[in-house]
Order: C-alpha cells, then structure tokens, then sequence
C-alpha cells in the first residue's frame, strides 16, 4: 500500500468525538474500503483546555488552518458561521476535499462553495448535513437527479418531534412539553433554534437547493416554530384525524418554489404522521418515481457520525481512485415564493354564538375570498372555555387555497362580531 | 456545448419504453444537469416486428452489439442471463458505463462485473436492479460505506407484497389472492419467479453483496416461497399481533452472513409491517447510524425508469467532468452461513388431545432441543378444524434459537403420537 491520505477534523465536540473513535477502530475496514490508510492528522479545537476523552493530545491544535493545510480531506463538525466557513473556503481552494455537517453554513454558502469545489477539483459532501444519518443528500444529488422531483416534506428536527409527540401522547401544553425534553437532554437550556424552526429552515434551504437545482438561502425560507402551538390545536388537529408536526416543505409553486417550516396537521394516514419520537423522516414525490419515504435517526453523535464517514471514504475513494462528483447544479434559479403566494389546504378554528344564520355568516367570509371549505365540524364549549356568549366551537377544513386568501378569511373572522376572539388556523400538509 | 454523448439502449419494454420517453422529454433538463446532450444512438430490441410506440424507427436495430459499440453509456434493460451478459461484457471492456436493471444477471455475475468496470476505467450502476425506484443501492454503496450494517431486510417484490396483503386483509387462501391479482396485473401468468421467491433472492444476493462487501450469488441465497402459505398462518400470525411478509433478509451470522428468503411473522409495530400493497421497503440497522428504512414504489415502468436516469446522469457526469465510482468492494469475502446454521425467532402452531400433561410433554421437545419457549397460546378447534380426537391448538413462540435446532423440535413433534399431523412453523423478523 502506498502513502497513507491526510485527514483533518474541525471539532470534537458530540459528532467529532464520534468521527474520530470510528477512524481509529474501523481503520482497517476503512483502508480496505478506500485502498489507503486514513491518516487523522489533526483535530482542530477552540478551547485547548477542554477535556477530550479518545482523542490523542497529540492531535489536538488550536491552529484550526494548520489542520486544514496539512489534509487532503478535511472534516468540518465545529459548526456556526466563523471561522467554519472561512475554513472550508480555504481547504476547497487548495483543491482538498471537504465532508461538513454545517447546515447553518451550507444554507447561506451552498451554492458559492459548490462552484468553489468545482473549480479546484475537490469534492463537497454534506450528508450529515440534513436529517442526520438519513441518506438524503445522496438521493436527491443523484439518485432522483434523473427524475423531476414535485416535493420534498421533512420532519428534519428531533427536539421538536420529541416536544409534539409529548403533547399528542400525553396532552401536554408547549411549556410542559419542552421542560420534559430539556430533562431528557432532546432540548437544549436555550432551545430558540430548534423550537423556532430555525434549523429546519437550514436544511429546507438545502433540500430545496438540492431538489429543485437552484440557490435557496436560510434567509428566504418562511420560518415559523411550535412555540405557539397549544393542547387545544392538537385536539383540534385529532378530532379531523390528524396529527401535528414541525415539517419543512420544499415544493413546486408554478415557476416558483415555495420553500417553507411550520407546523402542520398531517392526516394519520399519512407515513409521515407515525414518525415518532427524535427520528426523522422526509418524504419526496416526483414525477416518475412517485412517492418515496426515508426514515431513521435524525441526530445524535453516532448516527450522525455514520453520515459523516460514508461521506468521507466516498470522497476518498475519488482521490485514491480518480473521480469526483460534480457539486454545483442550480442552473435554474427558480426563484422562492412569498409565503402569501403559496398553496395548500388549511384549517380554521374559531368560537361563536350558538345560533342560526352564524355558520352562514362564516361560510360568506370564506366565499368571499375565494376560500372553498371543504367540511365543517360543530362542538359546544364547556366549562372554562365558554365566555362572552360564545358557546360553540366551528373548525373548517379548506380545500387548497393561496394563503394571501386564507389570511384574509381569518382577519376577517377575527375582526367579526359574532366570532370569539381565539381564531387558531393551522396548514394541512400530505393530504 | 461540446458533442453529444452517445446512449444506447438495450430492450425497448416496460422500462425500455419509459426510459426513451423520459431522454426524449427531459432532454433540455437533462444536457443541463449533466453539460452535454445525452444522444440516444439505438434501440437495440430482438424482435424488430414488435410495435414499439413512442420510439424513434429509425432508432430501432436487433443489432445489439452495435449498439453497444456507438455508446458511451450503455443503459441495459432488457433483463435475461444472455445476451445481456454478453453485451454488458462487450460495453465494459470497452470502458464505456454500464447502467443496468437487471437483478438476475447481477445476482451471478456482479463481482466478475465490478472487476471488470475498474479494470476499464468504468462505471456500473445499477440502482434499478432492487427494489425499483428507492434509492437502496447507493445508500449501501456510499451513504453507510463508513458504517458496519448488521442487517438488510427488505420487502423487495411487489406482486408477493400485494398477494399477502390481500390474504390478511380479505381472508382468502392463496390461490385466491394469485388469481385477483393476475387479474389486476400484478401477477404474470406464470407468477413462479415472484411467488416461489426467487425474484427476490436475486435481491437479496445484490443487498448482501454490498452491504457486507463480499461476493453473494443468488443461487447462495435459501428461498422459499409464498406458496404454501395457508389463511390459517396468517390468523395465526394475527393471534400474536403479527402479519405476515415475503422478506429477503442478510444478516450478520458470527464471521459469515445469512442470506435468505421466506415468509415471516412481522410484528404490527415493526416499520415493514405496515408497508401494504405493491410498496417495497428496505430496513437496514447499522452499528453507528442505528435504524434507517426506505420506502417507495418498487417497480413498473416510469418508477424503474427515475432510477435508471438517476445513475445515467450520474455516470454521464463523470463522463463529462472526469470521476468515476468504484464498483468492486467485495474484500472482505465472508461466507455465507447454511440455513441451518442462522439463527432467529420462531412459531410453531400444533393441534393436541385437550388433556392434562400435553403440554409438559410439548415443552419437553423444545427443552431438548435447546430451543426456549417464550410463549405459548392455547386456543380449542371447532367444527371441521376437529379431527381425530385433536381438539385444541398451541402456538409457541420461541426466543432466539439455532434453525437446525428448530428443525429437530419441529420432526419430532410431527412424529409424537400426541401430535396432530398439521404442525406449521414460520420465522419471525423484525422483533
């Protein structure tokens, strides 16, 4: 066997901890698969002082751009913006090859650093990327690359699966939940990037890149998380069969795409509302394959480890043997719709006074916006719930409509004097 | 742009047909994401009386070799050993890529092939060969090539999926099932290659290739149908919470690996267990990603056919820009384990004399048998079920046992003279 391949790591944190135990135990398999020894180099840390159980101290550096230039494949795990993303900037550019699992880098750089790759000849692998150690990045880059894919709808955030599941399961209300989760170690003491749905705008935005072959930024992606999400819209969402989940959508919207994270009520029949727990899942339909589901752990130091590795004996197979795997493909910039602009279907749940001609009423205010509703169902309020003379409860489910429309319809209702002032409104998705 | 690409394709059927649809559709989509115009040169057919509609004339050739000799990428779905072996041969000798569908062919012949594609230089692709449009194939390949997979166990053929279903849900007997689903297409009409299992033993023998790199053939793989199964396996499956599945499962056996087809006892809350009608899944659990499982349409024309363009882009791209994927992994060369040798879980149903001290006498064969029991359900025979003074049935399910083991327990039952003649055995997965 020849000379051994240099391999930096950028982190050892939760992921990186895990990237470099696999290298040292599986590194006989590891050379077997790619044809050379895989040399770690380096493990480039921030804070030196840091204990780093499995790690060699001798690797440890915090001259994070020595690693980089003594490597030829180059892993980045340390996440956030800087010096991450000037780091793989600086390993493209000498031509080596780079596997990250920065989301929140690619959804902003996605489309640069694959032209940067493509120009130095370097690979650009990011499978740990989205949805942990579930291959999607690979299908999406290549599998369905001859196909047209319509959509892409992803349960891509653990924390939040965990915290919703808790509240359909247990009846919780958000706070309850979340509290539960941070116990359990599945929330973070300050969870803003995962109950707001910031991370899974991160990797809509790559999903969609990927999907639709054109640069989708974090930044473009209508976000909105589960934070508002009360008891009484899962019950809701269970009285039409339905279930509640974080999802982020990427789908086709007339020339546009509509690129979007948000809670949704899935029907039970859906493959995407038994996704339980912290596992992810993302469901693709195309044009000739149909429907695909793929399914597995979302997070978490191995799984996403695994992601990691694939990544990295692929890319240093194309060194050891030749090849490489094109990086850029957005040639055709469909641009991102406002949210106003896109559709789907949508459920409206509003309280009123028990009597005839109310449900007339509500069902102009639709009319009169061009919102078809599509079934209508009627329960009386008890107890607590019952004030202001507002004694029932109407939930409309819609057929698809423009959501600038359905916005309409709700400020509307919410402005009218026979409607209760708890107007809740949720989107439909998978039905 | 520089000059077209040159395509060949060989077979001009089910999937034939939908592939030349889609490169004549797709074309402008297509020159883009690969940078060249993929030029379809010939049709390569062996009865040129056939109508084929949709397809070019002039195209059409039953010359297959030439169309082997104008392609860059020779794209083969004409299925059979020969003369498609031959002509895959021919294209990889002369360094062009090879994509193929064609399962049976690869079930024998893939590691000859894999040698032969580095030799030259070229790639071989074969996503469509298992489990039609689900990415499985790459995943193994690349996506979890830095993973140690335990097991691969998938519901890999449609047409016994759609028949098992329709026997738990409708309560018909097999040959019942077979004939409505002739009826509906999804049977040929001589269904020996889907129901007697070998379909997906071929599967099998590519799934377990790949994910334990070694060199499986199909005729390696133990298979058994789904011919013998009765309406009275499945209500007994569905006593224990459990329906019943054609699966193909490779799995890690002490130093060597077990390859094999059967029905199985799936429990309810197995991810496979709900995958209902012509769907496929793949469920693969590795040591560091954990449980990952794909899902989608596991054949027909235009769902085999995305994954025929998938890898054509894929390989036209490393054409166009240089790289290539390497095909041979099969270093590790383990064994495969005989049936008697694998171990899983088991039930076994048999009808008794209702009297006191059956049972102790039941327990007594396992015990010395090494096989432990961990259930047993006693229910009484009715009507005509009640023959010969056997009045009661027990179902045992066992703990993990050795399949020889089981075998001895299972002829030494049939034997006891306390034993009525109908002893039914089934493996159970997936618990």
């Amino acid at each position: 066997m020849s000379d051994s391949l240099k391999v930096g790591l950028l982190g050892a944190g939760v992921v990186g901890s895990q990237v470099a135990r696999i290298l040292a135990e599986q590194s006989g398999e590891l050379e077997a698969r790619v044809g050379r020894r895989l040399e770690l180099v380096g493990v480039g840390v921030r804070d030196l002082t840091k204990e780093r159980p499995g790690i060699d101290p001798a690797l440890l550096t915090d001259d994070l751009e020595s690693v980089v230039d003594r490597s030829s494949v180059v892993i980045e795990v340390m996440g956030g913006m800087e010096p991450a993303g000037a780091l793989v900037r600086r390993a493209l550019s000498r031509g080596s090859s780079v596997v990250t699992a920065n989301k929140a880098l690619l959804a902003e750089h996605l489309a640069e650093f694959s032209i940067l790759a493509d120009d130095n000849n370097a690979d650009l692998y990011f499978e740990a990327a989205v949805a942990g150690a579930i291959p999607i990045v690979r299908p999406l880059r290549e599998s369905l690359v001859g196909d047209e894919v319509n959509s892409v709808m992803g349960i891509v955030n653990g924390t939040t699966n965990y915290i919703l599941d808790k509240m359909v399961t247990s009846g919780l209300e958000f706070d309850e939940a979340l509290r539960q989760a941070q116990g359990l170690g599945y929330a973070e003491a300050d969870p803003t990037a995962d109950v707001g749905g910031h991370d899974a705008a991160a990797k809509a935005a790559i999903l969609a890149g990927l999907a639709f072959h054109s640069d989708v930024k974090g930044s473009q992606v209508y976000c909105e998380g589960i934070t508002e999400i009360t008891k009484q819209d899962i019950q809701s969402a269970k009285a039409m069969n339905c279930t509640v989940k974080l999802l982020a959508v990427a789908r086709t919207n007339g020339d546009q795409v509509a690129v979007k994270v948000h809670p949704a009520m899935v029907p039970f029949t859906h493959p995407l509302a038994s996704v339980s727990g912290a596992y992810n899942a993302v469901f693709v339909t195309s044009r000739e394959a149909g429907e695909l589901m793929f399914l597995g752990p979302g997070a978490g130091g191995a799984p996403t480890a695994s992601a990691v590795m694939g990544d990295v004996v692929t890319v240093a197979r194309h060194i050891v043997r030749g090849g490489r795997t094109t990086s850029s493909s957005s040639y055709r910039q469909r641009q991102v719709s406002d949210i106003g602009d896109t559709r789907t279907r949508y459920f409206i749940s509003l309280e009123v006074e028990d009597r005839p001609g109310i449900l007339a009423k509500c069902a102009a205010v639709f009319a009169s916006h061009n919102v078809s509703v599509q079934t209508v169902q009627q329960s009386y309020l008890e107890g607590l719930e019952r004030r202001d003379g507002f004694s029932a409860r109407l939930g409309f489910m819609t057929h698809e409509a423009v959501e600038s429309d359905l916005a309409a319809v709700v400020s509307e209702l919410k402005a009218a004097d026979f409607v209760g002032p708890n107007v809740r409104f949720m989107r439909i998705e998978g039905s």
